[in-house]
């Protein structure tokens, strides 16, 4: 068919990705996006023989509503890492929106004009499917290629208006949350429980605001303050930064690098990335089982009505579940 | 058999809970709770009966660590609802742990001897399955008994260090969280998210820590500013209060008073209900259906050893989840 391109094998991919070779990067992660089962197949040969080799870089999480400056802080320390400390950045973005207002953060590749030109650097869209677990799967797979790529450094960045937080704070090693010094401000709604996943706070354009940043610092630590720390041996900090003007970018890294010193030493590091791994385990075995279930034909034509009775008190929850469970015989796989 | 005591029909135990019988209305939850299956079925035969008599109470779940006072505050609050409001109470506690310590809040009924000597209140505590969801079902089961009982006010009290926070606040109209003033010290371990969950936090012992609750206040209202008000027409205030000397109390059911105008006027009450009760329904499916899939045979065995594969590097999630579904063949049930 015209314009079609020929599919590189299982194996060419392998080495294209283990070789850093950034065109076939870039097909594995298409193959891996992909929901065409025979794709989906292929991916799971191609991650099964990269696994590995992964698991090299240090993954963090990146936060915060629209507006905070993502983008712009992103780019300073993507370059900043590349130049100052030689390392090799991947930059992915998580935006389960993006599919559906065609709108993706990083979607706009001229916003990170500099990075996206630096041959250390690999940045990557958001895929668009819009399904979060579909988006969840696909960014953790990539994040193996990525690894077994050779990149250090992997920065996920998400939007901080949904799920997509929690959902990225179990896929890395540090996560990070933006805000503005607007603290409590309409503009600066914060979304349910995104300060419980920060390990560490970060408030930016400090120096247009410096008037409210005082108080700001205050409202953040005591937040902070009054909440359980999700490690005994990390107090999540807060510190200031100007993502224009480029401040701030080092010792927010300094942060980021003794966090890891301290859970590489306390062993923290491993056992969180193994709890992630299980979890994620459970979450898909969760996800993909429920999603067979509610695509039943018999269970989906009996839920429908079912809702109904259950909303006008006419039938209880448990009485509703008795009869739809009754009803679910997945064929054999 | 020597000791059974003869069990009440379903029509008869449906009358009694009517009449406000309160032998009755324990034998009932009795069976609600019972995990045998001719008591569960004999359960929801019951409260098929009861349903269109449900919902007419006020639904308050009350939060807060070990040791801020949560009985004698509660036991204050009951009291005072009989006396200056004409109100019948009942009291539910939910205590995930109470199945695996023996101790469970309200166990001890001793520790409320003025209101449950009073027959305008119902005390009853926690079910003592080791199991979140079995409990959770068992209370919200045990809501639609004591509604239909004629009960005004149901207060669900909670301890605040695990996810039955969570579990209550979706079952109830206001969700209150108590608060010492000692905020932030070590011994005030806030459960993740519980601020988010609150419709309004009472700090108590007001009077037991002068010093320190100006400083308090001022954290507890920062904190609840910063975060987005689940409602657009209420931002949980913070009271002040003490149990012990009784005071704060009026101030402070004036506040629940309010909520539930404002929000039975908006209409937000019964949207809330309705979502509450269609998520207990996805929640119930979830349960029940991943219960039975990780008790099935074929799949529990491979689940172990895929854990492992897993946690090893040695298989994608991907690979492992699509073979553990393949080995799910439910029974036509």
């Amino acid at each position: 068919m015209a314009g079609t391109v020929s599919q590189p094998s299982v194996q060419e991919l392998f080495e294209g990705v283990r070789a850093g070779n950034r065109a076939l990067i870039g097909r594995a992660i298409t193959l891996i996006e992909s929901r065409n089962a025979t794709h989906q197949d292929k991916a799971q040969e191609l991650l099964h023989l990269l696994l590995p080799y992964s698991g090299g870089a240090q993954r963090v999480g990146i936060s915060g509503v629209p507006g905070v400056g993502k983008s712009t802080f992103i780019e300073g320390l993507g370059c900043w890492l590349i130049e100052e400390k030689a390392k090799r950045v991947a930059v992915l973005a998580v935006d389960p929106s993006s599919g559906r207002t065609g709108g993706s953060i990083l979607g706009d590749k001229t916003r990170m004009e500099r990075l996206s030109a630096d041959l250390n650097a690999f940045i990557r869209p958001s895929p668009s499917s819009g399904v979060l677990g579909g988006v969840a799967r696909a960014t953790r797979e990539t994040m193996i290629v990525l690894e077994a790529a050779g990149f250090d450094v992997v920065l996920v960045e998400t939007v901080g208006t949904g799920q997509s937080e929690t959902m990225v704070s179990e896929m890395v090693d540090f996560f990070l949350v933006l805000m503005l010094p607007g603290a409590g401000d309409e503009l600066q709604g914060i979304k349910k429980g995104i300060l419980e996943l920060a390990d560490m706070v970060a408030v930016n354009k400090a120096d247009a605001f410096e008037e409210k940043l005082k108080q700001a610092l205050r409202e953040y630590k005591s937040a902070l303050h009054i909440m359980t720390d999700a490690s005994p041996n990390w107090h999540p900090p807060v510190v200031t930064m100007s993502g224009l003007k480029g401040t701030g970018v080092p010792e927010l890294w300094e942060n980021i690098e003794k966090h890891a010193r301290i859970m590489e030493e306390s062993g923290e590091r491993q056992a969180r990335r193994d709890d992630q791994r299980i979890s994620w385990l459970k979450n898909q075995i969760a996800d993909r089982l429920l999603n067979s279930f509610y695509a039943d034909a018999a269970v989906n034509e009996a839920y429908r009505h079912l809702l109904i009775d259950v909303k006008e008190g006419k039938k209880t929850v448990s009485a509703a579940v008795d009869q739809l469970l009754g009803l679910y015989h997945p064929e054999k796989g």
